[in-house]
């Protein structure tokens, strides 16, 4: 093969925002699969808040992303050659492939992905570690129950969009908070939330206090800062706040900040509990079938933000994120279908 | 009757450390109880770091005590007149009676004390809410598992000693955060636990990493701040932490300080609850049982910290709770036995 594959490598840990001297361009010819392993053309690459966090240096749930390492990142493409019994030429599939154009990788490490169902790119989103981070996030930790409220930050999200939908599946009320009218109206017409809060032009404690008279019994957290305190000190009784994340903070270059209103726990024998979607690799196949079963049902909508560009666009792309940009899962589109 | 009763209402809410203006020092005729009323002799009145929340005005899990009434406080003393079936006069008894000398009160919001397994001062302590807190926080929020390692703050306090102790009948190990060489020996040598970190004098991460080779299980937090932070950065997997008050913030003039680190909760897939007393009514007579069972077969330890001077002690006996300076229940003894 004389194919070459394109790579962001991680130059540096970045202090604050990454910048474009965190990363290093190369390029080396395409590597021929070995016994087992399949070689991937990618189509699509996710960008995930999360990659913030890999490439910092530290104890942390997942390894950092080393220096001279081919950044880490979930991404979808199409097989092109195959050394594994179980994928044949022209699969697509999904998997932990990184920021680059071609993927050498053990076919036991991807997922077959049924483009029937949904396009390729909805598999890095709904149907995708954030569809199934939502999944499990709000079904085993936040456990909504019947006519509860449920509120989530980062509501134009990824994963926020999907929690909102499956809470409205489940029965309860879904408030989400998300920057800007356009988000909103995107939650609440194109999602089904009962209602939205727009943090960059409204009181985010009065917004809760108006669509929350009751209290928030359930409130899943993507952003940190000052909405997760605002959440707090809207509790109910017996609330279960899950902690998803904090993109407010991961860019933060001193020390990040905590809930200052976090006696509203004990205040309402309440309870914050953290998760990362590592946590439940046993039950992807569960995840993945209901979620497949509601998005092939119409019951769960899914849109991405596909950036355009290609692997060169990566860098510029990441920021988006930390900037609020997108709506719906950000991806960036490395190659024609 | 001719007795009169002096007490401490609340003259004002205390803007930090409660300071003597704060205080309305009031006497007057004792009443004679009505119909299912005692009037009870206070002999000893417990000092509580939750008093100085309910100073405050402001929703939280008790109505705050208004300006002009009397003081809140568990006391504990002799029945000296009553009116009610279930008590007669000499008795022992229990219950929120507030800062004063004498209290009319209904006999069935009192509980009647067996000094025969400990003296009534302990009835304020360990065998007291102090302890009850204790027992519900760490068995239903805690729910140590035997070998695990549980990790309290102000474990030379009321709450800190029992959780402790309990821990240890559990048959895990009990590790202690006390401010001073001979607090942490009376943790160690009286108490029992596996260790103690004096914070006065060591570096708490430090002693932590020392002790908990394997990470915190169970976190019990009784004082917030910098120990709360230094703790979540210890936590193993599935850690609990339970949120029972945060002394070192309660009087902060400024916004609390919350919990930097909490983003272990999410690395470690851990839960942080909060709880107060009063969410366990229905099970006191179980934990007053356990308890008081744990006392008389010798297995549970108890000290009273016991300040003279009578009730006009009261507003600076309150402070010592502030400055650490009580070693086990800090309690003031109101008239002699």
């Amino acid at each position: 093969m004389d194919l070459v594959n394109h790579q962001f490598r991680l130059a540096a840990r970045p202090v604050g925002l990454p910048k474009p001297s965190d990363w290093q361009y190369t390029d080396e010819p395409v590597s021929e699969p070995g016994d087992g392993e399949v070689l991937v053309k990618i189509l699509y690459i996710g960008l995930e808040p999360a990659m913030r966090g890999w490439m910092n240096e530290g104890r942390s749930y997942i390894s950092p992303v080393a220096i001279g390492e081919v950044m880490r990142a979930f991404a979808a493409g199409e097989v092109i050659a195959s050394n594994h019994p179980g994928l044949t030429v022209g699969d697509r599939v999904s998997g932990l492939m990184g920021v680059q154009e071609y993927a050498v990788a053990n076919g036991n490490a991807l997922f077959k992905v049924d483009t029937g169902i949904a396009p390729l790119e909805t598999y890095l989103g709904t149907l995708g570690m954030p569809g199934m981070t939502a999944y499990f996030g709000l079904l085993d930790i936040g456990r909504p129950g019947e006519g509860e409220t449920v509120v989530v930050s980062g509501a134009a999200g990824a994963v926020g969009g999907v929690v909102g939908q499956i809470a409205k599946l489940k029965g309860a009320r879904a408030i989400g908070i998300a920057g800007g009218a356009e988000k909103c109206d995107y939650v609440m017409q194109e999602l089904g939330f009962d209602a939205a809060i727009d943090y960059k032009s409204q009181d985010v404690a009065a917004g809760l206090h108006e669509h929350c008279p009751k209290g928030i019994d359930v409130y899943f957290d993507n952003v940190g800062g000052e909405i997760l305190d605002a959440a707090l000190a809207r509790l109910a009784r017996h609330a279960r706040v899950v902690i998803c994340g904090a993109i407010s903070q991961y860019n933060a270059t001193g020390a990040m900040r905590g809930p200052s209103n976090y006696m509203s726990l004990l205040v309402n024998h309440a309870s914050m509990t953290g998760f990362v979607f590592s946590d439940y690799l046993d039950r992807l196949p569960e995840a993945a079938k209901t979620l497949g079963g509601w998005v092939a049902a119409g019951e769960l909508k899914s849109r991405e933000d596909i950036a355009s560009g290609g692997i060169d666009a990566f860098p510029a792309t990441l920021l988006h994120l930390f900037e609020g940009k997108n709506t719906g899962k950000l991806v960036l589109k490395v190659a024609g279908d």
